[in-house]
């Protein structure tokens, strides 16, 4: 099945202990798009501006993305400036410039009113919502949110948590949100609020995925080099729900292979800047790593 | 076969959001000796003051340790004050009497001088090298350490990691042991030095072992409360090596058993204060965590 995604488009000057690159390709719903295209057919739905190129639309068209839902507006693409240190578990942000960004009223085109799998990617949960109202052919509703909004619009956020099947949050994030420090527990809140699958994310400590009664838990692959972390949360987010949207989500089985994959994805996303590694992926890649994560998890049981 | 632990046996006095305990008994030694003796014959060496009573050793003789090696001396026994915030991560230590402790020279029982397996917790390194001149007869020598002797004793650390074959370490430290933030690479310079087997310990995030060209990685277990994260890792530690001391260590195999074993014990120490979860824990208990770790963790191949 298809998978519609709305979030941000942008162009991201970033800088690492790696080296750095200028206005590349960037922004959550064009890492998941990119991610998620390896497994299922993907709607773009976002906003940039004049001087979005057709040779930025490249990448996305490579990847078969259909981007009949990009609209361009006067003005500037989004643009977002940020560093990482040593740490490179959180980026420090040096400039963001909304732009056209900051105008965004997501117009779902009607022939994808009936997508089956919706991701509202981290934007206002305002916006979030007023898709979730035109997408409403979604069997499937997945989001991610981020620390602003959680601060900014806590209820707006409360409210669409009651109409979403899938919460993907990183670990400090449900934390504040639930105001809850052990994640056991923050889950529960959550679950309280709407979501019957929570996907907590760690970065490099891999993540946690609870559904009903079920938790799995899987580390992040050990790299040596890690050249750029951004877009890791949304490549996850893109092999998680693109595999969910090609074979189905009819039990606990399907969460696991999905989170795997999903891990898969943020691997490869992080050993190279922008998009640079997965435009170069190959399914035997990805089919490669899945098998070393099996290898990394394994062990017997107690004779 | 029997393991030997050389440590610390302390009076720690502890506060939690979840509560507090007065002169309770801790130390690495002890943590780890009540943990390793579920698996295997465990002899403790450390030093303890004349305050240290008949009712302070039973619960080591209720779980069947070997105290032979515990000298008394004349003073006070070791005392840690120390208290946990919401990050249940790291203690703030309020305060250390080492008392005997500043004067512990380990002399090993003759008897125990051919100890297959020696664990040296965490303790001077210079005094973890005179030990292993001791016991020339181990086959396997672990050792612990951290960031104060890292501090301040890098050389004589180097020196002992020479003749160490299993590192436990936590991530933290490991970075700063060898002044590379990536823990794939200080991995490799640790190898360098001498450990053929090296566990980082990363507190709830679990556990990440390399021997070889194998990695394990292992979450740690989510619990919804935990009490005081005192002695975690000295469990872990005797999981771990209680296990190997029982079971040998034939391969990769071994190696991963030990430290899901290693895991279920840390998992079971928090649940309580001191070591009062594992002073009422049963094999049936430790059987069904195991059993819940590999659920916790499980996942298909790709089909």
């Amino acid at each position: 099945m298809s998978i519609l995604v709305v979030g941000s488009v942008a162009f991201d000057t970033v800088s690492t202990p790696a080296g750095s690159v200028t206005e590349a390709l960037g922004g959550s719903a064009t890492h998941c798009s990119v991610s998620a295209s390896f497994f299922s057919p993907v709607r773009l739905v976002a906003i940039v501006g004049e001087d979005f190129t057709q040779a930025h639309r490249k990448p996305l068209l490579d990847r078969k993305v259909d981007i009949s839902g990009l609209v361009t507006a006067p003005g500037r693409t989004f643009r977002w400036t940020g560093a990482y240190g040593d740490d490179l578990n959180s980026a420090r942000t040096l400039d963001t410039q909304l732009n056209v960004f900051a105008d965004f009223r997501p117009d779902v085109p009607q022939a994808w009113r009936d997508t089956p799998l919706l991701f509202l990617a981290n934007i206002d949960p305002d916006l979030q919502w007023d898709v979730l109202q035109q997408v409403h052919g979604a069997k499937l509703v997945a989001a991610d949110t981020m620390n602003y909004w959680i601060e900014g619009k806590p209820d707006a956020l409360k409210k669409l948590l009651g109409r979403v099947d899938i919460l993907l949050i990183n670990d400090g994030e449900i934390r504040q949100l639930t105001g809850e420090k052990n994640l056991v527990r923050a889950v529960d809140v959550v679950r309280g609020l709407g979501p019957k699958t929570i996907v907590v994310k760690r970065g490099e400590h891999g993540v946690l995925v609870f559904e009903g009664h079920n938790t799995f838990a899987l580390p992040a692959f050990p790299l040596a080099s890690v050249k750029d972390p951004t877009g890791a949360g949304d490549a996850f987010a893109g092999g998680f729900l693109g595999s969910l949207a090609a074979r189905g989500l009819d039990g606990d089985r399907d969460v696991r292979r999905a989170a795997v994959l999903g891990s898969v994805m943020a691997s490869y996303q992080v050993e190279d800047f922008s998009h640079d590694r997965l435009m170069r992926l190959t399914d035997p890649e990805i089919r490669d790593r899945y098998a070393r994560f099996q290898e990394l998890t394994r062990f017997s049981p107690l004779s």
